[in-house]
């Protein structure tokens, strides 16, 4: 009779959702300034990060996150040239966004320069070398703050944080006041993408909230969604825009860009993959239709 | 300090990965002839079916679930008239079905008479008042017996079976033999439709297998796949055409011929949720150009 | 490779300590007016009897909770002939009662007829028939207000209670003005024992607490403990006597007694045994020592 | 709304009980030649060292523990020398052993260095410096090879190994030819104490086979067991002795030898608590009457 697995992190989603990965080994586990921080090799989705007691990525399907994210802003600009993250921990973000030819300039700014480091040790290949690039800048610090007093503009501004908890570092990066100042910071043309919580139809008022915030701020705001297998969950993203009308991306001119870029070494996103991500199902566009909510400083959203 | 939730049931998706759910009331648990059978209250997606240790419907979402299976095929059918239904427990299926109004006869061939009427009992709402209709036929043996016996043939069949579990009652309904059986009691323009196991990219070989199985029957087979926030996955199923080819269904054809068929009150299903449905990600098409697995009677396929 | 229990009965000591049961079979689900109340079998201690999320008692070991709580106090009385119980809930506590010849009467006042019924329904064996015995009588009402109330006396008073939980039915049967009451109505020999929460030396300040307000009240009052496997604990009784010390009661007296008394069958207690459960490890009388708690009506106790 | 504990180690008793300790913070997760080991940080027991997937000791209880295993012999010998320990790993044990003063040489023989050297650094309390006592000499090889090969005896023997499981480094020092060599190595009064499994009813096998299989090398042996919160049971342990009669030793022999020695600062063990340990509850006794296994190298103990 074998032993079963007798090492569980436990993600609750809520108070009585959780869902249980079996641990071969635990790698790291401290608590940085911010926030607490685990790295576990799970026996499922292998090495885990692990912020605050929710996974952000995983070795087995990280592909599908970070291509979710990065790939459909990238490929709406015309020509990407200095791009800006928000957050961004592990350097996967950087790894697929240099893989687009046009790039210049790439400034992350996290406020948890721990969790950087950690990630770089423990998961180098989620960044994949691409902290060294002599077109990358890191800086630690707080991004609202970086971004209010940067001279810079930027084409694409990507979000990637964690979920907005109350005790949590990323809070202020979800409301109205923080995508009017990304707006401004945005060139003519300008695109953000982010992570925007769960599309579970039962958890979407997260979604939906950040939807309806942006809409005041961008003339295009766009919901899509991918199924991350470690969140056990449809996740939702959103693309926002100042000029360029995400609805005319085609699946035809997806493939189209990627070629013309000589991107081919995609595992996830494609044309079909875009279409896949962007067409909503009945019962969200409902959800969505029905949001009134504007999430600001005075009134932020906070997650379970 | 408020007491934790004690009762849970955990979903086992494989050895080291597990769901679990708070339950408020405990309905019913108990053992038919081929399976156990629980009907329990969860706080958070209410009462759940569930077989074997798997859910199989869930309150809050067996709605995506149900209009997944059922529309996408009787949409493509351009006059469904004959049905059966392989399995259907809960009777939802029927429901569905009953919603275009071409259909005049639905025969649903489930092995376990119990727990068609467990459900009728404690899930009244799933088959709401379907069992009554006249035009539904209901028989209790083995369905693969029933197809090869029954002198009649049908426009679409479904296959709304719980997963081939080793020592499970449905395992025989998922070879190739059933689906050349299948394949010769459709009529000319005959359509199928099944669940086809988890879109979780580390587990995808169900689903793959079952769709190259099918395509050494059927002409046409294409893949579909929803997020069921019960399951914490995306699933998969298979539409298989005798005749008619599903990739000439766009958007704007399902939402003509629901409008046509005067089918106003899905919550999932319509144009845009069919495109979602039916693009799929390039991981998951690059795992089935690879599978060449034929499941056969005497090499069954089963999950864990 | 076999599933996984899935079933699970999850029983928190304290936030992050907890014991999993597996469950092989839903017996019966419920609210009361005062509880909710769980009957489940489990694989390994068979059906257990569940209240507000804590196991009451196992059918595999209820023999040592029921025997340590009442042969104690009936050795220890020369001539117990009327007894009353404060909750007793299974009536397994008037079966161990009954097994001494000289009971004249006995008085079971339970707040909740409800648990009562189906403990008589689905444990039968637990009162294993005690509740038809002509000289027992059931009372469904507030244990304190009958005694309050009546003009009888009893040579013995056990009370058998869930714990003291701030939203349950029992915590004002835990203070020192309800031992009072008690002290009034036992006869001039009279005997006291009741449960008195978990011997684990962190947890140990409910038990200290109970002993130290009886001590109040009461001139003898002694601490005994037995291990109760599904409890994962062993588990705190408390001994309170009005004129016999039960200091006197050695090992070599015990089984006298209960060899005049023709008491044979018991499993679990004789003198070897009542010399463990009253011998306190060193770690425990420390604590004891330094307790001063009072529990009392407009303080009274709560635990987890 | 507070997150509830999300890292978790459950240990299992068997396939369907487990107990769950929430953890505060991994220290170290590694795979020895012999085992797997952790060392976390739990919420309620503070440090734990964990084994092959149970907890060895915990820091809030481990005196419970080393005390029992250690004293109740050490006091049975009248004049303890020389002293040598299997296993021991912690080296809590050697803390314990020197207390006694007429100790002038103690042996630890642990098959796996790596444990005894994580144990120092990261529960240095555990060993309280014994490891540096010039009286200790530490051996990292298979104790029964040494035990066979040593020309030295010894006044009292402990065995503190991790349970007999099938594939652990453990399972041939729970057999009669074990004892035998033990028993060869012992001075004409030794004495020899271990731990020997769970004193659950339901789970007792183990420790009357072990006794019953030393009852027939050695005249004398004594069950006793202690409750050891962090292991969620009454635990058993085994004294077995060549020529004193354990049954001689009083509570008050305890007490006077305890004070002769000078050893005051225990927190659990003296002769009350000696009157707990050895005074067997009925239950257990009846299984220790039927048993009739003896352990053997070609018939091992394994347990789950």
């Amino acid at each position: 009779m074998s032993v079963p697995t007798w090492k569980w992190f436990i993600e609750y989603t809520t108070e009585t959702q959780a869902h249980m990965h079996g641990i071969s080994k635990y790698i790291y586990s401290g608590q940085t300034r911010f926030q607490t921080v685990e790295i576990v090799e799970t026996e499922f989705f292998g090495r885990c990060l692990i912020l605050d007691g929710k996974i952000q990525s995983a070795e087995k399907d990280e592909y599908i996150y970070h291509e979710t994210l990065i790939h459909p802003a990238m490929v709406l600009h015309p020509n990407p040239e200095r791009v800006m993250i928000v957050g961004g921990g592990e350097g996967a973000v950087i790894r697929e966004i240099l893989k687009h030819p046009s790039i210049k300039k790439v400034i992350m700014v996290d406020i948890d320069k721990e969790v950087v480091v950690l990630c770089d040790k423990y998961l180098p290949e989620w960044n994949g070398g691409a902290f060294q690039d002599p077109r990358v800048n890191l800086f630690f610090m707080d991004a609202r703050k970086y971004l209010e007093e940067t001279q810079e503009t930027f084409d694409v501004i990507f979000s990637d944080l964690t979920e907005p908890l109350d005790d949590g570092p990323s809070y202020l990066l979800f409301t109205r006041e923080f995508y009017e100042i990304v707006y401004k910071k945005l060139s003519p043309e300008g695109v953000m993408a982010l992570q925007s919580g769960s599309f579970n139809i039962n958890l979407i008022d997260c979604h939906t909230a950040i939807c309806n915030t942006m809409s005041r701020v961008f003339p295009y705001v766009s919901s899509y969604a991918a199924f991350i297998p470690s969140y056990d969950a449809q996740w939702g993203f959103t693309l926002a825009s100042k000029k360029i009308d995400p609805g005319d991306l085609t699946e035809g001119k997806v493939d189209q860009i990627l070629q013309e870029r000589k991107i081919n070494g995609l595992k996830y996103y494609d044309g079909e993959t875009h279409r896949h991500l962007f067409s909503i199902t009945k019962d969200v566009r409902v959800a969505k239709e029905k949001e009134n909510r504007i999430i600001e400083d005075d009134n932020p959203l906070f997650t379970f």
